[in-house]
């Protein structure tokens, strides 16, 4: 049995953004533009810092989670609960906007998530499932036909996307003409959400997707087709927001119409590195997959030469504490 | 041979504030506040945290070194060079300051004094001078003897002083009606500006001032005199920012004329409990002294309890990222 997504909407157009927009607003912070004397003389660029791990929750996903919520209150007549899977930051999310509305919230987690991730989410009141990391989805499935739930993708979903596209909204009334945009993707929701909502307000802007080392994204926007192996478990990277392998399957086509072909793939090391310029000249405390996008502008700065006003998403600070990169020497 | 103090300012009063405050704004950032809802809630009641982490050159430091090397530029005919003592952000600070106009600057930096502080340093273009932590003093003092030098001091220089009143004047303006201010205390350079611009501004405000273990300032704050032994080294402290012992000559009666007699003093186990919850809920990078006033806050609950709007100085962001001390279980 299929889980029941109620309200998803059929297709995905800029106006459910801005529509998501203005739902949203009072549940969300309008996140701060950050910048860096001497990240900008680095790169003998503009570089725009859009912080969304200052968002509610610590991470974008507040945007989606709130959406869906929101939508799903509307909408419903009678009480209902709702489920997703998550290794943290839709988890959190969802569970922070499910208790905003008293709506119970249960999350099958994966065993090897981060212990702080498992700690706000339960914080937040939700029920928490435990299972093996390649057995999320199934796991929420099967759930989903014994009871009756409302499933929220953590990105495969039109509610969700239509959240996290109002990044990109804010992020062009905050600063307008940038030249490209740099953007974390797992499961493509952030992207396809950013994306369409750029095409809309400034088609000039290049979006560049950032992918773990192990994903291949390239191959498959190259082709127009979605490659990965089904069976295929997630990336093995320290960025731990964008380890699942495959974008979702509605995200997808946004992916392929809006963003540019040639994928940045950063390794351990590369974010390391930029989580240390972050930490030491933001003074913001990001987890790994929040420092991906400077760790590609790090590494493809020949690539992205002729940009000089570039934007750069902050997506989440739920970081251990306790396991910190930052070695000692 | 005492150190040439051209420019110094034979007493101290709030329209010196008043003026610095006008003299630096083109070159400091008006830093933000910051709240989390967490934190609020854990304490029941408003917490404004003053984000000079955010300020340049990583501490509210740049404050007092605007003022004081604006003011001798006005004041100079002919080319000079500055000096200073510092275990890091005041001699960031003025060499961040000096390199705006071009003006050389040395510092005598202790040798246990963190290395990024160092690095930061060297990195505005300063020239180190390093010693033992008993004897910057004397060390900067040999130096002046030897040269032409204008001596800037680290807190007890009422150019300094001016400066670093300026944080107030925008944090009253950020938030209006504070019930009370916690700030750090180290040489007193910081609270001696803030309490005489609060004094001014809005008496209502109760300035407490927080202390590492082993400073003792609440004797000499009750006696009226200061009761330090000019022979006894630094305090022991995870805070390297203010482990001076004493508080200078030209800071304390302002402290002793504004600030309340009871000092609340936190340890190292205090302040890391306060850096946790900062990074975590705030997602902020602070040093250790920029952790003390929140350390208080979480230790002096019951003393503060009738305060419901309490403001925080996040003083500095300037941490060895190799030396974190959250500990891994």
């Amino acid at each position: 049995m299929k889980p029941r997504i109620a309200g998803a909407m059929t297709s995905f157009r800029f106006d459910d953004i801005l529509i998501a927009h203005n739902r949203i607003r009072p549940m969300v912070h309008k996140t701060p533009i950050m910048r860096s004397n001497f990240i900008d003389e680095l790169f003998g660029k503009k570089v725009f810092f859009k912080c969304e791990h200052l968002q509610k929750t610590g991470s974008f996903k507040a945007r989606g989670a709130a959406n869906a919520i929101k939508m799903l209150i509307d909408e419903k007549k009678s009480e209902f609960s709702v489920i997703t899977h998550s290794s943290g930051n839709h988890g959190q999310a969802l569970a922070w906007a499910a208790k905003q509305y008293g709506v119970p919230c249960t999350v099958v987690v994966p065993n090897d998530a981060p212990a702080c991730k498992l700690a706000a989410m339960r914080a937040y009141g939700a029920t928490l499932v435990e299972c093996d990391p390649s057995e999320r989805e199934s796991t929420a499935l099967k759930l989903c036909s014994q009871a009756e739930y409302e499933f929220v993708d953590p990105y495969d979903d039109y509610r969700v996307m239509a959240g996290q596209g109002t990044v990109a909204m804010e992020f062009l009334e905050q600063v307008p003409h940038l030249d490209a945009m740099l953007i974390p993707v797992g499961g493509g929701g952030l992207v396809s959400g950013m994306a369409v909502a750029v095409a809309e307000l400034d088609p000039k802007i290049k979006i560049f997707c950032v992918e773990p080392e192990g994903k291949r994204l390239e191959d498959s926007l190259k082709s127009g087709e979605r490659l990965w192996d089904q069976n295929a478990g997630p990336v093995d990277t320290i960025a731990d927001g964008i380890r699942v392998l495959r974008v979702g399957t509605k995200c997808f086509p946004e992916v392929v119409r809006c963003c540019e072909k040639t994928v940045l793939t950063v390794d351990k090391k590369e974010i390391v590195r930029a989580m240390e310029l972050i930490y030491s000249h933001l003074k913001q405390v990001v987890e790994p997959t929040g420092a991906v996008t400077l760790a590609a502008l790090l590494k493809y700065v020949d690539l992205l030469s002729s940009y000089q006003k570039i934007g750069l998403i902050l997506c989440g600070g739920n970081v251990d504490l306790k396991y910190l990169p930052f070695s000692r020497q």
